[in-house]
């Protein structure tokens, strides 16, 4: 028997049928004329999911991370000041490659388990006074810590320092599954990927621009060719594109975007919210604690958990595969071996994520932790039951 | 977003990936020269499934009910004695089929929650000193009461009164789920379903006759084309078949073979038997009680619950389709309203069985039954945990 | 590599993508409240396909072969008299089936290539004074030589003898594909099946039935139950059905019914008189001739061709199969080894058509048939060119 | 009705329905332990394809377009001089990325038509007695022209030259398909994508480096993160990704290479060609020509063909499209009104390709060509006839 459990790891996740259905396509020639009706209406239609009337997104064969690079690459010079905090392992990622692309990357060291420091990235933009910083990147939802930073937050200290830089937020694991709001916020470069919040395989970057960020496109100057907007604006104006484009993630991109509105985007975040909390009462009722620092940075997404003293979070991991055939995230970076990950996003239900604590409950059973079989799962149950009602109004 | 949890019904089935790949194929010519390479193996195939080494398989475009009247109407003729026991909404439903189609039918009103009566079976064959009697029929596995009968016990009975009836069993909801030994249980039909042990779509009838009930072919004289053993046997034979074949489900059922055998029959049936101990668990820690009346007729495959005085079980079962979208089974005829069931057979996990027991917790707790959340999913925790490594190992 | 060439048989036939997503479903739970969404409408939706707003619609696991059973074994009893002619394979086997259900049959023995008799229908209805004949059989499409009977002409004959049989119609290779007028030609039961004009897998067996033939149900007393109208009746009524019912199927024809209602029923008419005039304009061209006696009797949806003295049509269709991968019918009954057949139904373009005729050229050419290759191409060609306008429009 | 009929573009190609099963798969955890079990058969099982025995494979989640930025940035560094001829739009295109990413781009203008020229590569790279070419580039098939260039001579010319400059090779469009032998032609840096001969959607790009290539990697100073040789070499060596891995498109992969070694390599690259020979015929029946200079120029995967003076090319693709749902290639850069093309690669069958000449020809009769419809099918079938056999063969 092959094991089909859904799985809890933080993206990729679980996959509709429907988008299933949509992405089991057989060859179109994307240079035929109906292809402009894919395309176009999709980089529309993904403009409010980004929270924005005036951005340009830009679709790319790749990942967050190639999302990542065309956005430093496309707006940036060698040698630009870049502000980041290192708060786990994907601001630690973007971070790498910010270096590796020659810029000049100030790092602000921040405790994993803590979001992107606003007070001092207020204090750094003021210090520039050459304004040598051109960018500050954040990492909206570190999915390494199920750590939601505070976007706003960040945007009200750079305007409190009256800085110019360019605001760049990975929301690879929460855009389309956690509000964002790109417009309000003053984000210039967002970035994200279709195998999360769109519920897709995983092949696609997404990324959208605003218009300061365009403007900066002019005079950057570190190469691109692949990743280069201006041959993606140059060829999708016209319905096509600078190579051959996966359509079939398109048209899945299509029924994604379809089922979203069709479901609500507040709708959307509001059964995030319900799942997680349903997974934190779990973690309460074991005893154990998240990594998250404080209950406004907790990730709507996905909850990284600390493992008592003495325990190997692989271990659980690998033994909650092996055992039950159950997929969750093993711990990342500075969390290696400390804390695992329950991912909760895409397309899950209630009953999907019970089946998830329950098999942790006996993983951690059978490594002998200090964990009462049946404890998170009648939390979670008890959260879930009094909330059902809701929920199912807009499942329907 | 639509709702894709897993089934808690007694078939159809969940349906594994694999299965549901084989039957997504493209239309091939039935009467081209390689369909004999397809339906010759297979129903070569199925025998070992049956138990037997001497039967012959048809395969009908129809249901597990076609198959009974498969069974009826090419064995006896009008005005034949049948002896059955009535003691499910299955053995019910042959009953009357046997009785509409002209047959002297001689019932033994047995208790639901009970078996075949193998005693009151060889008494009633020992009065029938002029052989009026032609057929004994045993639905095997009771699917509204999940009753396992005994059918070597009905066969010891069938010889101790030196009786030559036919044993006719209605197999659905057991074969290729738990052990059938047709050959050794001197079965001379047998009938089941795509949809149950094989987890295919609904859509096949599948018969296995014995020599024994092939020579009673030649002289029974209820009318049939359809469902006609000759016509099949005459165009089988050369690779034919009678009508068009579904020819998609018979890729399914070739590979759904391949599965069963690649993970070994007695593997299956110990799958089976484990999942349904964990569930019976559950029902123990809920204070609840099974309809089967005693261990040893405990089926396999499904689990018929009583619900306490003054619930409905019907209400219960909607509940938990409309306030968490998970189908388990109602009762039906006499349970109706009295129990629901519980389905865990086929392409299924202890984990998902988890989410099953989960959901159906939270929905007594909705309508207020005194029933503790967690404790039924622990119940089962604990003994799946201490099983998991041989499962797995079955699983590999 | 797989070869994964069109089939051009009289079906099933080519399956269009959105049909296997359709069907492509995981299993629901058929007695759930929402069955009866899916059930009545379809039920509703299939009426305008075989032109009634009367008659009851049935759905059937099973195939056309199990609606003929349905049709007689519901409506009459032993003995009962049927009119039929035979003209072809598929009405000598709705005989037998008669037949064999001890029904008293006339039969009008008629030239293969010809359609139902309607004089001599007449004169035997007028012969019939005690009023034995209880029904007239007629098989509207001739699958097997392409021949399409007149069955206004038989109601006009029927009436013109004053005479109160049923009149039944085998419809399987013509409903959805040709003009069908149950209430305007007075059919009392017409007969399709899934895998024809709806381009489904085979496993449905779909019957209509007049008011008239309702009323006959009620005394009819041929014995039944998987077949049975009333227990589908009584069933569906509610949203039920007798046994399983192939939910992937009805999910299936639900999308085939708006596949249909899309395109507009005239316009999948015209689109099978055009593929098909296509094909006839080839055989015309290679000099062959079709087995259709007259043009008013040439099928729209599948031509049956002779082959020239001295060759082997079985040869033809093996060959084609063989080294081309190419499936075509073969010849059925009096036409094995005489001629060919050619489905052109279902989900079928001209561009594909053309690859069947190229095929057929080579394969005729192979086996060293008088054909020059490419004229049947070419004769086709320019029709198809002239009038892909309007295909065009209708496929849009 | 959706239409359905296969494409004629070259790439991407139409896909085999077990590459579809394959890539239609849920989702799994890349982080899981048995990721390595896929990942590293894969990269192994793609060199001989590459004709290898020492390269290293790179999967990159994008295109072919991005294998050629991976080539030039992992091995170059700004201002290294690159040896290349223009004959085609791909040419050109990577000529022009290999410009925007700072490289000394010596440029070989040369008629579309004609393939790389290996005799003034040999005097550019004797001229070259500084040693300021680092790399020769050159498009293997010119998909633009259906163009085949000999990277043998190439070679050969190189060592004449005594030069070490690296050879870097696009075969998007030629491996896996046509032979490919980079060792035996001494090809460092080869590059692929998913969509051509391997027959997946796209979104993978294929790079196979030679152990010269990778120490290139050591001292190159190209900006790169996302294409970086050394993240890939540093996770796959432990079966894991740096960054999400599109699976499914791995599994297709997985598939298309045991599809690719059931049927021989030899054999595909037989079978392109067999393809390839029978639309020649058809283009010579046309009275046309196509672009290729001289007959051994000519592409096994695609033929571009002049349309007569006077006439459009797009206009003659768009008709095609518009009017019979079949989808040829468009004329790109030079040939953009000149030319069309068609694609003849990838899962294809001669029955396939007849189809395509048959539709084309009738748009060109539409659009006034002097043309004979059937003519070019005819030469085409009479080729594809004689030869069958072996074909059939082949694809048993």
């Amino acid at each position: 028997m092959s094991i089909q459990n859904p799985v809890f790891i933080p993206g990729p996740t679980n996959i509709p049928e429907a988008l299933r259905h949509a992405m089991n396509a057989p060859t179109r020639d994307h240079r035929a004329p109906d292809f402009v009706d894919l395309l176009k209406p999709l980089l529309a239609d993904l403009k409010p999911v980004f929270g924005s009337t005036t951005a340009e997104v830009f679709l790319y064969p790749g990942t967050g991370t190639g999302g990542w690079e065309a956005a430093l690459t496309n707006t940036l010079s060698p040698g630009d000041g870049v502000l980041v905090a290192r708060y786990g392992m994907f601001s630690h990622k973007w971070i790498d490659m910010a270096q590796r692309h020659g810029l000049d990357v100030r790092v602000i060291e921040t405790p994993w388990g803590e979001g992107a420091p606003a007070a001092a990235f207020e204090a750094a933009l003021r210090a520039d006074t050459e304004g040598r910083i051109k960018a500050v990147l954040v990492t909206h939802n570190e999915t390494a810590t199920g750590v939601r930073s505070d976007i706003a937050a960040v945007r009200a200290a750079m305007d409190a320092a009256g800085h110019g830089a360019l605001l760049m937020v990975d929301g690879v694991s929460s855009i389309a599954s956690m509000p964002f709001e790109m417009d309000a916020w003053g984000v210039d470069l967002a970035i994200t990927g279709s195998q999360k919040g769109f519920m897709l395989y995983a092949g696609l970057g997404i990324v959208a621009a605003s218009p300061k960020a365009l403007a900066a496109m002019e005079t950057a100057c570190l190469p691109r060719t692949y990743f280069d907007f201006r041959d993606m604006l140059a060829t999708t104006k016209t319905g096509g594109f600078p190579y051959t484009p996966p359509v079939q993630l398109l048209y899945g991109l299509r029924t994604a975007l379809d089922m979203l509105n069709d479901e609500g985007l507040d709708a959307v975040y509001a059964r995030h919210a319900r799942l997680a909390e349903g997974v934190r009462r779990a973690v309460a009722a074991w005893g154990l604690k998240v990594v998250a620092a404080r209950p406004e940075l907790q990730s709507e997404t996905v909850t990284a958990i600390y493992v008592p003293e003495g325990f190997d979070s692989n271990a659980l991991v690998n033994h909650a595969f092996r055992a039950y055939g159950v997929s969750f995230g093993v711990g990342l970076g500075e969390m290696n071996g400390r804390a695992f990950r329950i991912g909760h996003l895409g397309m899950l239900t209630d009953v999907m994520v019970l089946s998830g604590l329950a098999t942790i409950e006996m993983a951690m059973a059978d490594l002998g932790y200090p964990v009462t079989l049946g404890t998170g799962v009648a939390a979670a149950q008890a959260y879930y039951r009094k909330t059902a009602g809701q929920a199912l109004q807009a499942a329907a």
